[in-house]
C-alpha cells in the first residue's frame, strides 16, 4: 500500500537527515549501505567521477527524465520503477538498445529509510527487467517541506543499430496509428492513490520497460515509421505534437480506442479525458497501412501488447493540422493538447 | 545580486505555475519560449524522446549530478553554471572529452520566470564555454514549498581517448599531490550569499569548466595518475576517499595549501575547516614525483591554474590509511572526511 514518508513511527535514526547529503561520512555510509549494494554492477563499482562504458560503434541516443510523482508508491509501481522505465522507454521508442542509466536522487529530510530501501529495490528490479545497469549516480538531501519525500532523475544512453531506426519523415497519408494497449491506467492509478480523493478503483499503473515489445514490433517486418510512448499529455498530447510536426491531420476512431471500463469510469469520476492521461507502459506507432496488421499481430503476441489496436490513420497535409476523433455517435470532435493543470505530478 | 524567487513583485503571469508541468499547451509554450531557444543546437532541435549523437569509436564516460544549491544565485555563479560545470568536470577529470549533456529541471510553482531566464542564459553560456551542447532535457513543476525555486540535474557523456586516461592503480609512494588553485571559495561564496548569516566577503565561487586546464596538464608530458575535482567534502573528503581506495597514507603540507586570506577569514567566521569546503573549479592531481614540476608549470600557465601548488605526497601502504596534515607549527593533525552537516545544499 502507498505509504506517506510521514506516516510511520520511525525513530530519527531510521530517517534521512540533512547530514546524509553533506558529502561526508554519513553520505558515504548512506551510499555504501543502502544505495550502491542494490545497484551492484561492474560499471558502477569503481565509484569514480564518471562510469566508463564500452559502447558499440555507431550512433548513440541520450535522454533524461525528472520524476516528481505523488504519491511515491501506487498500485502497479513506484517512483523508482517509473524512473527506470520512463528513461528506458524513451530510448527504445527511438529504436535504440539501452546501454546504461544514471540515477540522481534528491531526498527530503525525514524520508523513511525503509521507503528509500523499497524504491531502491524497485529500481534494481526494473533495471534487471529492462536489461540495463545503473552506471553512475548522485544523491543529495534537501530540508523537510511537504511530504514529497524524493525526486528521482534518470538519464540514459543507448546505441542505435546500423540499419535505419523509425523515421517520421517517411510518414504518408493513410498510414495506420497503432496503440499497444489499454490507455490512461498509469495516471488514473496515481490519482486514485492520492489521499483525500476517495476514489476506489482496481486500476494499476501500466509502468513497464518496453524494449521487448518494441523489438517484436520492429522485427515483424512491417515498416514502423514512428514510435513514441504516450506519457505526460497522453495520446492526445502525443498526436497533437505529431500532427504539428508532420503538418498533417490525424483521425482517431473512438470505437477502436483500447480503454477499460474501469478506466472509463475513473476518468468520468475525475472529470478527465482518458486521451490526455499519462501512460508509462504503452507505445504509439505509425505504420504503413499495408503493414498494419502484421505489426499489430506482433504487438498482440507480446505480453505487454495483448490489447493493442489500430486506432486511427494519418491524414492529408494541412496548414492548420488537426487531430480529429470520429465519435461512436458518428460525430467529429477535435482532440486538443491538454492545457496543463488537470494532472499535476503524475510522473 | 542573489534574489529569492519570493522577493519580487511579479504578477502571477510572470511566475511558474503548476500547469507549466502538465505536459500540455503551457508546458509546450514554456519550453518553446524560454528553454529551448536558449539551448539551440542540432542535437536538441528534433525534440524527439532521445537525442541522436555521433560518438567517436571507443570507450564512453557517463556521469550525473543533482544540484540543490541555496541560494540559486551567488557571487561568481548560479545553479545553472554549477550544473553544467559540475557534470563537465566529472567527465574531464576522467580524461574524457564531453560530448553532450542532458538537463532536467524541477521548477517550483511561484518561481519567477525572470530568474528562470537568467539561469537558462547561464546554462547556455557555461555550455558554450565548456564546448558542449545540451542534447536532451525534461522539465517538471512541483507545488510551492520553501523558497527553493528549482533543482537542476545534469548528466553527461564523454569519449575517452584511445591512449590511457589517468590510472590510479599506478600511484606509488612519493607521488606528488597537486591542487590547481585557491581552495574553499565556492562553498564560502554560497554560504555568504545566504540570508541571515550576515557575512560580508569579497569571495566569489570558482565554478568553471575544467576541460582546458585538464588538457594542459595531460599535455604537459608528465605522468598524471589520478585527477578528481574536490567538490562536496572538499580536499579532505577527496583525499580521505583516495587514501582508503589506495590503502596508502597521504601527507599534506599546511604551508603549501593555496587558501586566500579572505577564505581563511570567512572559514574562521563560520567555524569551518577550509579543507572540507566544496570547490567547483579546481582539480586535484596525483603525479609522479619526477614530473611534478612539469605538470605544475603547465597548470600555472593556464588562467584557471595560476595559483596551483604541490600540496602533499602519497605515503606508504597501510592497513589503517590516514591523511595527515603537517601543520605550520611543525605538528601533525589527522585530516578526516567531514561527518556531514556543516555545509548543506552547497551544490
Amino acid at each position: 500500500m502507498p505509504q506517506s514518508p510521514d506516516s510511520s513511527d520511525q525513530r530519527p535514526a531510521d530517517r534521512v537527515v540533512l547530514a546524509h547529503g553533506g558529502g561526508g561520512e554519513l553520505t558515504r555510509r548512506l551510499l555504501a549501505e543502502r544505495i550502491i549494494p542494490k545497484l551492484a554492477n561492474d560499471l558502477l563499482a569503481p565509484l569514480a567521477d564518471s562510469a566508463v562504458i564500452d559502447a558499440p560503434p555507431g550512433k548513440l541516443c541520450m535522454t533524461t527524465d525528472a520524476f516528481v510523482v505523488q504519491p511515491l508508491e501506487f498500485a502497479g509501481g513506484d517512483i523508482g520503477r517509473l524512473a527506470v522505465c520512463g528513461t528506458v522507454n524513451d530510448l527504445v521508442v527511438m529504436g535504440a538498445k539501452p546501454l546504461a542509466l544514471s540515477l540522481a536522487l534528491v531526498l527530503e529530510e525525514g524520508l523513511g529509510l525503509d521507503l528509500l530501501d523499497r524504491v531502491m529495490d524497485s529500481i534494481a528490479a526494473a533495471a534487471a527487467e529492462a536489461g540495463v545497469v545503473i552506471a553512475t549516480g548522485d544523491t543529495k538531501v534537501v530540508e523537510r517541506r511537504g511530504a514529497d519525500g524524493m525526486t528521482v532523475t534518470t538519464a540514459g544512453i543507448g546505441s542505435l543499430p546500423a540499419d535505419m531506426p523509425p523515421d517520421a519523415t517517411t510518414i504518408a497519408a493513410g498510414d495506420a496509428v497503432i496503440v499497444s494497449g489499454l490507455l490512461a491506467e498509469h495516471g488514473l492509478a496515481v490519482m486514485s492513490a492520492r489521499k483525500g480523493l476517495g476514489i476506489r478503483t482496481t486500476l494499476a499503473s501500466d509502468v513497464a520497460p518496453l524494449g521487448g515489445l518494441v523489438e517484436a514490433m520492429l522485427a515483424s517486418g512491417g515498416r514502423v515509421k514512428f514510435m513514441r510512448d504516450p506519457t505526460r499529455g497522453g495520446l492526445a498530447g502525443l498526436l497533437a505534437d505529431l500532427s504539428e510536426q508532420l503538418a498533417r491531420n490525424i483521425e482517431l476512431d473512438e470505437q477502436a480506442l483500447p480503454i477499460s471500463p474501469a478506466a472509463r469510469h475513473a476518468s468520468e469520476l475525475l472529470g478527465l479525458d482518458p486521451l490526455t492521461i499519462a501512460n508509462e507502459g504503452k507505445v504509439v506507432a505509425v505504420v504503413a497501412a499495408s503493414d498494419a496488421e502484421k505489426v499489430l499481430a506482433a504487438c498482440r503476441a507480446h505480453p505487454l501488447g495483448a490489447a493493442a489496436a489500430i486506432v486511427g490513420r494519418i491524414g492529408e497535409t494541412s496548414d492548420w493540422p488537426l487531430v480529429e476523433l470520429l465519435t461512436c455517435a458518428g460525430g467529429r470532435r477535435i482532440v486538443q493538447r491538454p492545457y496543463g493543470e488537470e494532472l499535476p505530478r503524475i510522473c
